[in-house]
């Protein structure tokens, strides 16, 4: 079923605004315009609101924010919430300082957000079953489904936990992606990447929680197949590998290659 | 002839002054340093005029545009236009939102531009002749070659468009380039990656028209030769494959690859 | 015995707080993975004093510096300092904007520094010995020890300069590094990147010599291993190979390979 997906993001080619990092950005852009999506970065206050008014989805990430980015992000949002345009938060960093997780949480107070993605220091220090994060990476991994079912539903949205075993649910349904590699957490930005990923499905499927787990299988699939290369050696060869099997996936591969479980309550 | 252009650009090693934008600045960087130039990035209002004056040419790019940028750029323009130093500008995004449009415009009215260089959505909304932009990449295709002819003379520069055949014009001569593929469109920031080129080439000669039309002959053909790569399996190897081309370029693969028709009026 | 450092940064895994340009963020984030660390970066100036406080070692870069970011560092350098967390400083460009170097001053004057590093003219002209920079290269390799040994003392601090032999001081022992490859200066931010290779040896090693001894041959052999891979052809396809070796470092091979001579005085 969700292998479908990535052919609607490929025919549709959904435009992706981004408000995000400056540590990543390329990556996104890059990624975005693998998977079958259409990039676009802009955070200029004057220009969000139009720019988010000719996408298809819009992604918020607050890796190196600012204050007058956060205002940029919640206007955009707010446009994109009137458009009934989806909007991803990437809450990066939350729990690691005040401002970052008061942002979080303002964002997710003005704007009506789609997809909430963040590993289970960021999430859990957000949904309140609390975290540890260093930098901006969890540590130790204690996921606590009936946590992210509560703050799913009390934000009406998806919440969407990276980890070893990723955790997705809306509420009600829970998703279980086995897909991954370890090599995927020796670069930087596997979780910004990610969330460009799910903005490009996103703004492809309007069912929110079929369109996370899709991207998610993909991205942790396209991780397994890089690492499977006879030439990756290393980091940066693996990077690269790794772009170039998120650009060749293919419904036939996603089919035979996705590790999820479903749970439904 | 232009082939020579490479040479002069390798033994002046030309600084190339840019005030960019944050999603393709590490590859407008790299690309300015495989070509035989010598990159610079500044936009601090503080010290633009000091760093420009130093430079050979001057790259202006309004990806992630904000008023204060352009507020530099303009300063900085001025800044070269009285010391004679060439100025590239790439109009990223112009008309997708009014921001852009206007920014772009606001250069072109107030600093004295060598060569503008867009795609032709970009290039047709700031000459008047319409076009149509998602995000930063043009809808279709539509050059009018009267119309850049008028622009170039309007403005006293070069106009060049980019596209599956390039459009190059000072206002009398035109130029048209085929080379290229399309692998390139499947990596961000080719376009950002050429304005450095053009400003590498016209730090080195004098003569804009020649200087553009060997930028993007070169460009394109590394292009070429990258795709015919074995190892490139997917964006992210071509990628690595084309930084590698311009890096290896010689006067000899040029004169031998270089598809370039010219019409004088 | 310098050789044991690396497996202290890797079983350490020490977070390294970057406040640092937007050209090569995303390389030097890569980098600290690739040698064994955590990279951070922020320079909001709400969050920079809880951030670093959390942090092993705080890496300071003025590439593309603002007033703003500056006082940000200065900021988290005083916070830093409180803690008695060690301070990377690189004056990117100090000499080629008045900026630059005032702001490189300024730092150093607010901010108790435990290593600062840059290339010959950087130094030679924060030092007061001299040099000549363009853009943020030098220009001709002056290395004036008895200056650089004068700058160590009066700054109580380690002083690091990189070029074809790098000269490391504390102001009585200097070391130099014959590690390194020309290939090296190919790319771009390759003295940010060793920068925060420099942050991850000093945040897993109170001997700040030592630690930035290590980092420089460690750094240097990489490029040296690198740039013997048969599948390397140029710019790109070396930086992949560079991250690869940095990743693949072992104990064994910087005590095979480390180039590095003693003078104690």
């Amino acid at each position: 079923m969700i292998e479908r997906l990535l052919n609607c993001v490929r025919e549709k080619r959904p435009l992706i605004h981004h408000i995000t990092n400056m540590v990543t950005v390329n990556d996104c852009a890059n990624i975005t315009l693998a998977i079958g999506g259409l990039p676009v970065m802009a955070h200029a206050i004057e220009e969000v609101e139009e720019m988010v008014a000719a996408s298809q989805a819009l992604v918020l990430n607050i890796g190196t924010l600012t204050r007058e980015q956060v205002d940029a992000m919640i206007m955009a949002g707010k446009t994109a919430n009137s458009l009934k345009i989806p909007v991803v938060l990437d809450p990066v960093g939350a729990g690691a300082t005040g401002m970052r997780t008061e942002s979080a949480k303002r964002i997710l107070n003005e704007v009506k957000i789609a997809v909430i993605k963040g590993n289970s220091a960021e999430i859990g220090i957000l949904s309140g079953a609390g975290g540890k994060i260093r930098g901006v990476e969890a540590e130790g991994i204690h996921n606590d489904i009936e946590s992210y079912k509560r703050f799913a539903k009390d934000n009406d949205c998806i919440v969407a936990v990276s980890g070893a075993t990723d955790v997705i649910t809306d509420g009600s349904r829970v998703a279980y992606v086995d897909n991954g590699h370890p090599m995927m957490s020796t670069i930087t930005g596997t979780g910004c990447m990610l969330s460009s990923v799910v903005g490009c499905f996103c703004g492809a499927e309007s069912d929110y929680f079929d369109a996370t787990v899709a991207a998610f299988a993909s991205f942790g699939l396209a991780g397994e197949l890089a690492a499977a290369h006879p030439e990756v050696k290393g980091q940066a060869s693996f990077k690269v590998a790794f772009f170039d099997e998120i650009y060749n996936l293919t419904e036939e591969k996603i089919k035979a290659g996705i590790k999820v479980r479903f749970e439904y309550f």
